[in-house]
């Protein structure tokens, strides 16, 4: 996230437009946590993870009245549009603000989940990806030396973009997310079959989102003694961003900025075959149906 | 361990002296699972985690025909001494089978929570402690962006060596080890205090033996709605290890060749003062008394 | 190169078609270097760097005599058909031995200077631009310190493809690759300027290729005193590789045997829009003409 | 540093003692370059290469008008005493400043060189030692994977610190540092001799200080084709600082306080055998006699 408001930040000042940073998202509005930004406020941020200027989810801007609030503030601060950066959420609360004070938004799509419709990419995903990767790399050290059997959960609450990416660069042995049944018997039944074949240690990636995590390791501890569970966790949400992440934070800031000097009102930025794109936010707020079937198969044939 | 493998092979050699390969451990003697290693053998693994050996937790060798079996097929392989690389639970196989069959052996330490009696230093520590400060690293550019309290628990048994050890390094703000009492009163007035003060991100690293973890976080929780548990689990075990276990694995492999060349029998390799010592099994394997008092105290007034 | 390798062999076999592994690449198909390959001789290669066959510059290829030796060898050995990963020479070699003998091969693109026409992506980009970002994030650490002045040479031969994007990641303010013109006075300006305005540390990427490393430094020298410059170098050609560049290792693998069971003789495996093509060799051995101008400018604004 | 810096300011608060950071190391002293220091400036430091305070190299400082500036400056400022945190130079400083206004200092020692007299520690020195093994490792894989010969040269001006200790950890098979002579000669038999035992790579590690990468380089190309060179450079200066520094950062921060608190005048502070003592400025700048020959013997025993 940083790098895209470093990137925001100085491509607008390159424009000669005056920033204001924005503390704890929406909740800064509402409580007029506003600081101008200028070059020099962004430096040396650029391969730190997390986000400077804080963030927070908000009570508050469910109730009207704080969202009024909110846009007295930004009024009386001479604020004539901004930039959200961040998940769904973030972006339904940008629709309903810009709905009721026909304020000017653009949103640029920031959650490890990579979750949102109409874009290939989200702000954050590459480094999660590459972090829960270097786990199961860890865990296999451990696996591999003692022919153990791990259930590792990523994170991905709806979505199973990290589990069948991270599966895929970790090699592991099989996958459980959300939206595709797999009952214990068919896990249990490759593991014996692996075994057989001399493959003692396995690894299973679990996404969050799927619940199955700890039914599947009692489930499998019936008929398995060493079954271990690992859950990622939030080491996921932070660490130094990935080179990917930071040149995508920088263009898609420029492209948000741009956005905005092109008179656009309440769109998103996108990504889309290694470009920007724009479109309506309220086509990104919809449900983003990813078919993982391909990329199961092939952890699967790979094993 | 891989390093220290690596030494024992290439010094022994160097020696002339012909070195046999155990898998899978004392389970790996009992079942015969053998193979010679030479120089070759141990190439391109000093940087890797976990064994290339193999390890495992055998139940037989707690049966005395077991470990006769054991001492048969050393004697039938031609091997008359062998080196354990281990913990507690391996020092005292080590010593039972050297009572019974004056088997000579010889021990380097090597367990990630450092507890073992007479020896300032243990392989695998540093690489455990470097592993868990990182995730402490990643999970406080959440803490802070979001102005979070997290515990995250690390691994340690009966030893709060990497707690008080990854909560300096990482900058924690307060830590739970076994042996120390604290109750949730104490741990929620400094959260509360800190607050006043502006502290509003908090990490409380919690040993994993300690058991405290998920009381903890209930307590917590009564007066604090944000609080995140991270349990950072087998990631610890593995992983390409610290220059500073490569080197102490190096090392200490040549001290243990050189401690059988000495006619040692039922000895350890210990640490101190950068340098090896050599000194009895049975004083290795008594608790190991560590006050960590100064340790916490730092923590607490660096916070 | 290892995930691709381990992909093709398992894809194969998956596909009940037996794999031969070649080692040192050309070379080893004129002194036959072969070994079969199954799925466990691929098991645990994944996540290390460098490949597993071993590769060589091979001289003889060169020779008519030689490749009429290595089609025989090929033959003799019943192998129908290959798989070649590597660069721009690599493509030319499979495409003169196509030629001659109208052996059947696919190409799969690897390297880190991402050169090859006709694709957005080769093996290795990602991993060498993450390890070049990383080191200037360190250097950077320095420069900050000091108030210094970073030469950085990145690797690219002819291109600037890792210059520019880990100038763009790694926040550097300036850049130098081949084909751009740039005089020290319009270098030495900028650096100027930007301490009247407080910016003090200043790091410029320059690309191998540019051949402009030390005559820059000299001419910066002139003018100001702490000039310093680094080499990145071979660091950059190895270590586990990220994320990204497994999972396409992973899917290009798979693309590269299914367009050999599709009957392809002289194709290469593309990656466009996150997704595989097949197109002919000869394609993808023209020069790839790609314009940075839009980066750099973007480099220069974000300064 | 960082770490140092952070354990100075809160330790010294929580004695209720103001602190005043200097930036620009001697030369803020004389520039009068003050700021006051709290709990709160040092948040968020720890994790962080380099130092948050700025240095440089003072060329004023040899100029006595320069320090009875300094002097001055910190008389003023209400300043009575001062902890320097640096290298055999920084120190030379203080003992001449000291013996001039009789001003109390206690030094940290802080060099990645590890070559201060009277310390087996010193802040840096475990950081710079992984970034060169990590280095090492990747290049490891090329080596490997092209049966290569690298040169690869580490920081070290008088001292093989680093040197000997990356070369054990990353398992080079030669090492050449400053002191101990070696001629072409010796090294190629070796060479030749590896290749004869099926050893096709070799890493070879070069102090800088010895001044002998290229003589060396040059001299084993006249016998074997493909020889690389690598210097890691300026990387092994920067980086987030390790569990261990980060730890003897933290300690060696409430010694310094401690030991001005119990009336030490011109004393530095040296790290035995994992505790920290306390002794004359003047014996910490002699030259620190360290003999590696048991180092380079393991190293070659292990080759």
């Amino acid at each position: 996230m940083n790098s895209a408001i470093r990137s925001v930040v100085r491509y607008a000042v390159f424009h000669q437009i005056s920033v204001v940073g924005v503390s704890y998202g929406y909740q800064g509005l509402v409580d007029k946590n506003f600081r101008d930004l200028g070059r020099k406020d962004v430096s040396n941020i650029i391969n730190l993870g997390g986000t400077f200027l804080k963030t927070a989810r908000s009570q508050d801007f469910f109730d009207k009245r704080a969202r009024k609030k909110a846009y007295k503030n930004m009024v009386e601060s001479g604020i004539d549009s901004y930039i959200v950066i961040g998940g769904n959420g973030s972006y339904r609360g940008a629709l309903v603000f810009n709905r009721e004070f026909d304020f000017p938004v653009v949103g640029i799509p920031a959650t490890i989940d990579n979750d949102i419709a109409g874009t290939q990419e989200t702000l954050g995903f590459d480094t999660a990806l590459n972090t829960a990767m270097e786990a199961i790399d860890k865990i296999r050290d451990t696996a591999y030396s003692m022919d153990r059997i791990f259930l590792i959960e990523v994170m991905g609450r709806k979505s199973g973009a990290i589990a069948v990416h991270s599966a895929l660069a970790g090699g592991a042995e099989d996958i459980i997310i959300p939206g595709i049944e797999k009952d214990i018997e068919t896990v249990l039944q490759k593991v014996k079959q692996g075994r057989k074949t001399g493959k003692k240690s396995w690894i299973i990636i679990v996404a969050e989102g799927s619940g199955k995590t700890l039914t599947m390791a009692e489930g499998l501890r019936k008929y398995i003694d060493d079954v271990r569970v690992t859950v990622i966790g939030h080491v996921q949400r932070g660490g130094n961003p990935s080179a990917f992440d930071r040149i995508l934070g920088a263009r898609m800031g420029k492209a948000a900025v741009d956005a905005l000097l092109n008179g656009k009102r309440h769109h998103a930025i996108g990504w889309v075959n290694d470009g920007p794109i724009i479109y309506p936010l309220r086509d990104a707020v919809q449900y983003k149906k990813e078919d993982f079937s391909k990329f199961i198969e092939l952890i699967q044939v790979l094993t």
